[in-house]
Formats: structure tokens, sequence, C-alpha cells
């Protein structure tokens, strides 16, 4: 018995959705209204939709994991016509039209897979993976916060200066959104939030450094606006280290540029590397891994799957679109279309056009930077701008209100109120010691 | 080096607080009032004070675990005579009055052990802790809400009949307050927030034990009370299996006088063993392992080391005191009166008596009992009070409207906001393999 047994999707045209990340979601809620025409079923590992570009904030303590996460099949809880199934894929087959899972199959009529990016570590996964944790899961954003929190702890009660030093280091890895947003969040933390609450750390020896290794940050950027950028991390107290390619890392710290810096704290957003879904396909893939898509972002000789996000690569005007959330919603509500009109077999569709609605990114509490086309600005109303457009993304977050209310608190207090240590490694002990000495629970 | 040498407390008497619950907070919110005449030092094995009456609340996914969660260091803040230390006592050396960390070592003048308790486990710890957490922390709640989400997203997949009714099946083991709460919030989780979800479970496979040794549940609170909350459980669909003793555990389920239940999800609330403190202080204690301790809470012969909460025992009207909260917070206020009277030569204080301001248990989303003395009511007046108290006890949680905000969404719409699985064993892969498999991250 299969899966697609139990979830049999009848006989209308059945539509698989492999990811539940911006392109997926976008394209199964664009199919739920096309119900009765076809039966959909939305494959995700994990239970949850994630708002990523507000990760940083769960990594800093700022926000919790269920502020930015939302169950797909809640979404989704309203399309009579879908089925949401938390498995992994395992492989495809095209020929016979289906997806392996790691519990069952499931066959398909279409398929689109939207299955993301992960880090790339650029042949270092083994080693640097396990010593810097990316951002881009809630387990890599605990990770982080677990390791930013625990290095302060350990340090209040370090003897050892050279030891205090090396704790109180904390190096990103990479120069574009993701590490310039951690780096002044990592700022922020530490010395507005919680040199005020430690009796014995020194905030001359808290050193935050960002290492890029091209001669710029936010390189996706105009010159005029990563310059911004810098001056304000710079002002926040991150040490920016440009033209500093990484050549080593061990569980001590990292060598940039021939220099060795001691550090317990490594985070990785250096780059990313697409999914599997290359391999699955058996598909061309550029450098990255990204398959190559038909400008309608179907798999060439197969006109029943599509590829979409990071997950896939298309020129428009000359350059490869960018992985970036507004890009994969866009395709997601695209292919949807797509699928509709072929069933339909109504007037076939232009190719995929990326209508570009601008860039930001921000820098510590009050500062963004923001690129609409032509229009360039920097500064707090930036930011004000920058936090409006993530509130109304937030979608299907009903919980919209009070993550801005959390904000809002946060803003004015400076404090970050999801500053939990749990499964700490520092102080793990054998689960049978550990049951013996619990403590510290007084009710 | 120790860290008795950084942390050094001058001239002036050094206390020791070991534990941040309910007992060791108050002590260290009073005895900071109390500056400069003595310095603190607070050590917990955790970076945070836990407000554990709302655990199940985070169990059952209606909050995040920051939402009843503070950081020790962030409560007393403002207490210049205090230090706070995170790391895990190894053990006492009275003689020479010195606390060992697990990291260092600290001298005291005088000492407040207020360790809590943990799961008592019968004399099977190494069996079934492993297969039945209990919830006593964030991790027991992370994991428990971790196994009732998952349990739904298997059965939505599964095949077998058998296998469906076995993930279907939550067994909560113990009558007590605990053991209520979880199972009316499990039960509304099942049938009000995810049932609706799910397309393939059927609401009359869900089964919901409650289980219990003895003759009825609840049996702190009068008969009557008792009764109308057994009742309320079973409107909301809990099976109650009275004077069923637990005889058997395994991964595939349990035996209850004689009865072979198949289930994955098992939750232990049966009761508490005192921590380790009595061996560290080579004290008496009684078959829950709590330090019997004086009048004026100090340990025999050792008027500088006093025992309170869930890690001590204390007789009051021919009764032991209850293990709960608002004994271990007027014990916390008490020691710190004892403890400024030594310092002063004042007058001597009273032995300790507690003052009962009543019970209360809830169950379900509108529903609780209490009992103030005489006084005995139930239904949703007892429910708002139940509320309004645990709201105002939320000390030193400066979320505390968010909190209400949440709750108040989530009791109009029955929605659960923190549904996330993170770090599941039943998808986890080995590292390397989930490097190169990383997925539907879309951004």
């Amino acid at each position: 018995m299969t899966v697609q047994d139990k979830t049999s999707p009848g006989t209308h045209p059945h539509v698989v959705i492999i990811g539940g990340g911006f392109g997926g979601l976008q394209a199964a809620l664009a199919l739920g209204k096309k119900e009765p025409a076809l039966q959909l079923t939305v494959i995700d590992r994990t239970n949850h939709h994630l708002f990523q570009p507000l990760l940083y904030q769960v990594a800093t303590a700022a926000l919790s994991p269920a502020d930015i996460s939302t169950p797909i099949r809640h979404v989704l809880r309203k399309q009579k016509n879908t089925v949401v199934i938390m498995s992994e894929v395992t492989g495809i087959n095209m020929d016979e039209k289906r997806v392996y899972l790691r519990h069952g199959n499931i066959s398909y009529d279409y398929l689109i897979v939207a299955t993301g990016a992960h880090e790339n570590y650029f042949g270092h996964t083994e080693s640097w993976k396990p010593l810097a944790p990316g951002l881009k899961s809630i387990e890599d954003a605990q990770e982080i916060r677990r390791k930013l929190l625990l290095a302060f702890e350990k340090a209040e009660i370090e003897t050892n200066p050279e030891r205090i030093q090396q704790l109180l280091t904390f190096v990103v890895i990479g120069g574009g959104p993701t590490g310039v947003e951690l780096a002044g969040a990592i700022a922020e933390l530490a010395f507005k939030t919680l040199i005020p609450e430690f009796r014995h750390i020194d905030p001359s020896r808290i050193h935050i450094l960002l290492i890029e290794a091209l001669p710029n940050i936010l390189n996706a950027f105009p010159a005029e606006l990563s310059s911004k950028a810098k001056h304000e991390l710079q002002r926040l107290g991150v040490d920016i280290r440009v033209n500093s390619p990484l050549e080593e890392m061990t569980t001590d710290g990292v060598i940039a540029r021939g220099e060795w810096i001691p550090s317990d704290t490594v985070i990785w957003t250096a780059g990313v590397l697409a999914s599997s879904a290359g391999k699955w396909l058996n598909a061309e893939t550029d450098r990255a891994g990204r398959v190559k898509v038909l400008p309608d972002l179907s798999l060439p000789e197969h006109p029943e799957i599509f590829v979409l996000g990071d997950t896939a690569t298309l020129m428009q005007d000359g350059k490869p679109l960018p992985g970036i959330a507004p890009v994969a919603m866009q395709q997601g509500r695209y292919v949807a279309s797509v699928i509709g009109q072929r069933l339909t077999n109504s007037q076939p569709i232009a190719p995929f056009r990326y209508h570009d609605k601008g860039y930001m990114a921000t820098v510590g509490r009050a500062f963004a930077i923001v690129n609409v086309g032509k229009i360039r600005f920097a500064g707090f109303l930036a930011w004000i701008l920058w936090l409006a457009v993530h509130i109304v993304y937030l979608i299907g977050y009903e919980n919209r209100v009070i993550v801005m209310l959390q904000w809002g608190w946060s803003y004015l207090r400076f404090q970050r109120r999801a500053r939990i240590i749990t499964r700490s490694a520092w102080l793990s002990i054998p689960h049978q010691k550990k049951a013996s000495q619990s403590k510290h629970n007084g009710a």
C-alpha cells in the first residue's frame, strides 16, 4: 500500500508540489482556487512554512520560532482539494511520474519542484558545517542563539583572558544581506541587551567581525547604499573585513587573509547551493546546482514538471534572476497559471517575467537601505518601509499584530525576550545522571 | 583560579542561592533589597527562570517557550550586589563552606538550596524516562509538543489501521493537576485545532487516556471539585482510568491494570522526587528525597544553610507542606528575612508558616476549579480567576500583556500558534546526507 492509495486524488489531474517555502506555498494557494478541476498534494520535510527573511531575529533572540513559522496545513486548511504531507522526498521517477518519499510514494500528473537551497560551504561542508551553522532553518537559528548566549555565560565565569577574548569574538562569514543583518543584530544584542546584565564582561573585549571575500559588502546594492550600510554597521561596533577570503576553520577559530582569529562562534552566510532536485530530475544545472528551466519554468522535455525559486535558474535581461523570496513567489503564482491554462486548453501564457519590486536590507534596529528601481534611500524611513513590507508579507501569519507588538516592545526597550538556552551541550550530562540531578524546578 | 576569585564578594557576607525557580528567585529579589549589607550569587543550571505552571501550554503548542521564561540575570539586573552564574553544582563542602561547580567553586557565608524536584519514575527511571517524558523543563515541553504533533503527521499518511490507532492514542500517567491540565489541553489540541486541518484522520480514532493509580484524580482537592473536573475532562473527550497503576511501559505502549494500551505518546506526571540536594548536604530526607528542615527552614546543625521549596519538607498542622509554587515563594522571602535578621542581630523571627491562598487547576480552555479555604467553585468564573492569578504572577515577565493577547487570540480561534516540529527524529538523517538534501528554504 502506498501513500497514493490513501491520499487518492480521484479522477482529477493530480498536482504535486515539493516544498512549502515561498514558491511552493504561492503555487499551492493559487492552485487551491482551481478546485475542483484538480487535486493537490503538498510535500514538505517540516510541518511549517518559514518566513526566512526574519530568521536572523530568532537567531538573536528577538523573536520566537513560532512568530515566523506557520503550519503549512494551517495555511492551506480551507482548500478542500489539498492534502499536505510531512515527509522527505528520496527520488523522482519521471517515466512513471512518481515521487518517492521516505514513507511511501505518490504519482503525479504535474509536478512542481520548489525545494530551495542550503548553505554552500564551497567544498568544505563536512569539516566546516559542524563548526559554523548557516541560517536557513529554525534549528539553525536556535543553534546560533544558543551559541551566542552561551558564549556570554561562559565568558562571565572565565578567568583566562585569552579564552575570554575567544569567547567574546563573533565571526560572521559572508557580507550579503543575511550576514549584514545578522552582524548588526549581534552587535545590538551584545552591547545593548546583554552587557548591562553581566557583571564581569568588559564591553571592549567584545569583537564582532563580518568577513567578506569580495572587495565590498552587499554587492547586489548600488555602491552608495552599501557604503551607507557599511558605516552604520561600523557605528554599531562591527569590524568589517573585505577582501578576506576564508582559508581555514577549526573548533578554535578561523584564518582569513592569513590572520588567525580565535573564536567560539562562527556563522556561515557565504553562499547557497540549490537542493538535490537537479539530481532527482537528472537535469542540467548551473554551478550552484540550480536547474536550468525553459521560459515557462518547465524542465526541458518535461512540460509536466516545473522547477522554481532557489532550485531553478533563469536568465532575464542577460542576468540570472536572484535567489530571493519575491522571485520565488511570483514564479509560484506563474506556474499555477500555466497549469491552469494547460488544464483548460485556454490561450497560452507569456514566458515568465520577474517584476522587480526592489531590494532592501536592514542594519540594526532602526536603519535600512532600500533600492526600488532608481529610487535609493537609507536610514530610519527606509527601516520603516522595511518593517511595513515585512509585516504585510507575513502571509498566513495570523499573529502578525502580535509580532509587530513584540518588535515595538523590543525596539523601545532594547530587550530580547527569547533569550532561552536549551539543550546546552556545555552542561549536557548523560541521561541517567541528568535524571538524578534535575533541579531548580521549584513548583 | 576559581570562580570565587573572579566574582569576589568583597568584605560583605556572601549569600549563595542554588536554583532560580520560584523559591530561589524570591529569596534573591528580597536579598537584593538588603544591599549593601551583603553580596549575593545566584547559580542555576539554565539561564532562565521558568513559569512552570504554564508549561503544559508550551507542550500543547499554545505558547512559545519564551512566553513563560525570563533570563534570571534579567530579573535581577538592577541588583548591584548580585551576580548570576549559569553552571551546575556538583557538590557542597559544608566544613569549608564551599559550593563546587562544574566550572570552579565558590565559598559562602549563607547558603540557600532551592533546587526543586524532578519526575519520580518509582524505580523505573532508566527504562521509562526515555519513553515517557515528564513536564518539568522547556526541553520536556518541546519534546512532548514534538511527539504530539508528529503523531498526527504520521497518522495522516499511515495505512495500517492498528498503527493508526497506536499513533492516535495519547496516554497521560498521573491524575494530579499537571496530568489533568495536560490531558485537557491535548484533547482541545486534537479535536479543535488539528482535526479540521487533517484530511485522513477519523476523530473517532483519537483516544486520550488519563491513568491514575489511586481511586480518584486531583486528590488534593475536595471530592466535589475533583468530580466536576472529572466530568469536564470527560466532556472534552478524555478517557479517565482510576485505580489503574502502571505495570509496564515499552516503546509500543503501556500496561495498566492488566490492559495493554498501544501508544506512541506516553507522558509522565505521576510523581516528583526532590533534587540531589539531600545527598550534597548529607541530610535526613523523607521518601521523596526532600530534606527535613527546622522550623526556620535551616538544616539541623547548620544554621547557615537553608533548604526550601520542593527540595525541603516541613510539617504544618500535622501535614507536610505541598510542593507548589506559593509555598516555595513564601519560603524564599522568609529565608531572606531570617538572613537579614542574623546580619543585623535584630529580633528573632517566628518559625515559617505557610499562608494558604488556595488551590486551583484548569481543565481545557474555559473551565477551572478553585478551592480557597472554605470557598469552592468550578466553571468559567473559576477559569477567569485562574487566568487573572496566573497573569499577575508572571513576575518579571515583561511580556505579560503579550502573553495575555496570545491567549485571548488562542481562546477565540482555537488556534495554537506554536505548532513547530523541530529536530524530528522521524526524519533525522545523517549529517552529511542532510547537508546535501536541505530543501524548501525558498528565499
